[in-house]
């Protein structure tokens, strides 16, 4: 076996055998095969495809490159949750408490943001005190104490992908459906939940812009978790305008604790009870009932022990950042549409996102809507507010919302509903 | 301008602008762009093509990275000539010097052999004594006194090609018409000839095993010399079967100088002078006649000079190899195939060809033949002689040789011709 008849094979249109696929990743996990073949292969990846049986191969490979976890000595099921990312998106900080509240474990291994999606580590981080970096022993610590744990993948965890997806990021092999799912699910796998459910959003602010290619995604990735024994659904949901009505790191958890506390958006709640229900039906808790859980308190009282238990200070003031500017209305009407790409890239503008890993990001920066699709609004009151501590961005934040609302005379609209398929 | 978005654009199938292709050529010879970018985008190229005008930009690019010689200080025009590469291909040899001994100044840069085609340096280093690598100053020292030279390109020349070449060679992405286009006219218009005569070859021994890719190359490349201002023109030949009685460094040195002293193959004198005319024609010098330069030992004496100038002894006996063995005919008949490849992969696997660039070579192993197509040969009489100095081989390069000839009851047979057609 050589890495080129493997990249030939695939350049070719040839299905790669199991032995191929096996050899391949294992050889460039050890270094044999070089980051420059492994390119050439992922390019040829990207154009010609790979068959379902490939893809499945392809990400046991990948989850043998490393070690996997085992959570069989907890007391209870798991049950996990994976987001392919979107604007807005703060729902696993309320959904992990609520689902351990409702009697499964949650081991929610997060990652950080690039780019104008915000990542579930960065917003935490806000919180005073707080830690992101747990040793496997701590995490099964506080998993086993508080039943959710939300904290950074450690660098045991498929380190094929690890390294291919740093490949893929600077050898435009990022947008490929088979490299895509194989990535998210070889370390959901690893990461050795009984219960999985994906959000695989569809939208202006989405990876996937268009619904057809992210229902492929979603079905792709359902039928991986079923083939290594993981039981995996996915909601199908809309990414065309933000998540509830905050974009950035502080923002976003002020707004968790919110919906933590019975309150908080609609989108938000709707979203972060259904995914609930997922998870813990999947999790065979099908009897639990999320909504009490969210009106009761209990989901809070897992949060404030979570982040107690990570070192954080669950009643310390959130940052803000020092300054702010308005965005007004410019006419009166009804909001039909409101962009979440443009939201978010200015969010990461303003300092809420990062270019490069490497980069810090500000806590309080960010977005906060004032109004979603379907309210009214009047001329001259206020639409968003823009947070950062470096006001000379502020310009630059602006120049992304040019054409990121429309406000319209058409009393007859509709939002789209948040929740367009369910995939299992 | 950065490497993602010109690897991206190609990888969605448009057309590279110069802009792109000048600045990634020139950023991947600094070391800016990355080994594992240039082979992501060369897979793309590899898989979604190039444009003339693209192939056109990217060779200059190439031309462009390093240095271009200039013969105009010579008295005399300057002809070269590439071969794209088959067995037995010992044409350089005894034209080098013949076209030199007609007028015109041959600066012929060469390669080494890998894989089953040999190279012609490795030839002439089985004379004693002979050296391959000279400087500048040495080159136009021996073109001027003799003529014609042949020795080993200089580091100077496209830099970027001989890092993308390298980098083709471990990424699956070798056998690319605008890669391999772009690749042999830069290097040979960096050399700085007026005029340049192609050998494309195509068959079964051959780069390009169908005749209307071999076309489509040959069209390719004479049009990208003809965008430098160099005179270019390609001639398309059969290399299903080897050229000449010889395969294997010593064994066709020997066999040029029977051609330089006016014997010789009848197909190795065809092709010599057929591509003497077209070098001395394109040079401008229409009137030379290379069949008497031949026939009255001007070329003979050419040559001997040449190799005398770059420290080789012309009376030396040649190397041979310490064993031979002889293949016999196992059928009485005519000769109707006798596989280029075959013979070729037979010479390699007894020590006249190398697999990796730093293996040695013997000087007196390959595979010389005492029939071809279209001679008639009696059972049990010999066909093939194999030589080598690693006796253990002899088996080894059999297996090669399985199903390679036909020997056939067909007294109509008519060998195919071999120079197939003219492009220029």
């Amino acid at each position: 076996m050589d890495a080129i008849s493997v990249i030939r094979a695939k350049r070719d249109r040839q299905e790669l055998t199991g032995e191929q696929i096996d050899w391949v990743i294992d050889a460039y996990t050890r270094g044999v095969v070089a980051d420059e073949q492994m390119s050439a292969l992922a390019m040829a990846v990207y154009l010609n495809g790979m068959t379902r049986a490939e893809i499945s191969r392809w990400t046991a490979a990948m989850i043998a490159s490393g070690e996997r976890m085992d959570f069989g000595a907890l007391d209870r099921p798991t049950a996990d949750k994976h987001s392919t990312g979107g604007v807005g998106d703060k729902i696993t900080l309320p959904l992990a408490p609520l689902v351990a509240a409702c009697g499964a474990a949650v081991p929610q291994l997060s990652g950080r943001g690039l780019g104008h999606t915000g990542g579930t580590l960065d917003k935490l981080e806000s919180i005073h005190g707080w830690r992101a970096s747990l040793t496997n022993a701590e995490m099964m610590n506080v998993l086993q104490d508080v039943g959710s744990v939300i904290c950074a993948a450690g660098e045991g965890l498929a380190p094929a992908d690890k390294r291919l997806y740093a490949l893929r990021d600077v050898t435009g092999t990022v947008e490929s459906l088979p490299l895509i799912a194989s990535s998210i699910m070889s370390k959901k796998i690893a990461e050795g939940t009984g219960a999985l459910v994906l959000d695989v959003k569809a939208g202006s602010g989405a990876f996937m812009k268009n619904v057809e290619d992210a229902r492929e995604l979603a079905a792709t990735m359902v039928g991986l978790g079923q083939d290594h024994g993981v039981r995996t659904v996915a909601l199908l949901t809309d990414m065309n305008t933000p998540l509830g009505l905050t974009a950035g790191n502080a923002l976003e958890v002020r707004e968790s604790v919110e919906v933590l506390a019975g309150g908080g958006p609609a989108d938000v709640v709707e979203l972060t009870v259904a995914l609930a229900r997922e998870m813990l039906d999947a999790a065979g808790l099908p009897d639990a009932d999320p909504a009490k859980a969210l009106a009761d308190g209990s989901a809070m009282d897992v949060w404030r022990r979570m982040v107690t238990a990570q070192g954080g200070d669950a009643d310390a003031e959130l940052p803000t950042a020092r300054e702010h500017h308005v965005v007004k209305a410019d006419t009166s009407g009804v909001v039909t549409r409101l962009d979440a790409y443009a939201i978010g890239l200015a969010a990461w503008r303003l300092g809420a996102g990062r270019a490069r890993k490497e980069d810090p990001v500000q806590a309080g920066a960010g977005v906060e809507l004032h109004a979603r699709p379907g309210d009214h609004i009047t001329a001259g009151t206020p639409l968003l507010t823009l947070h950062t501590d470096t006001p000379e961005a502020f310009a630059y934040a602006e120049q992304a919302l040019t054409d990121a609302w429309d406000i319209t005379d058409s009393p007859s609209y509709e939002p789209t509903p948040l929740i367009l398929d369910r995939i299992g």
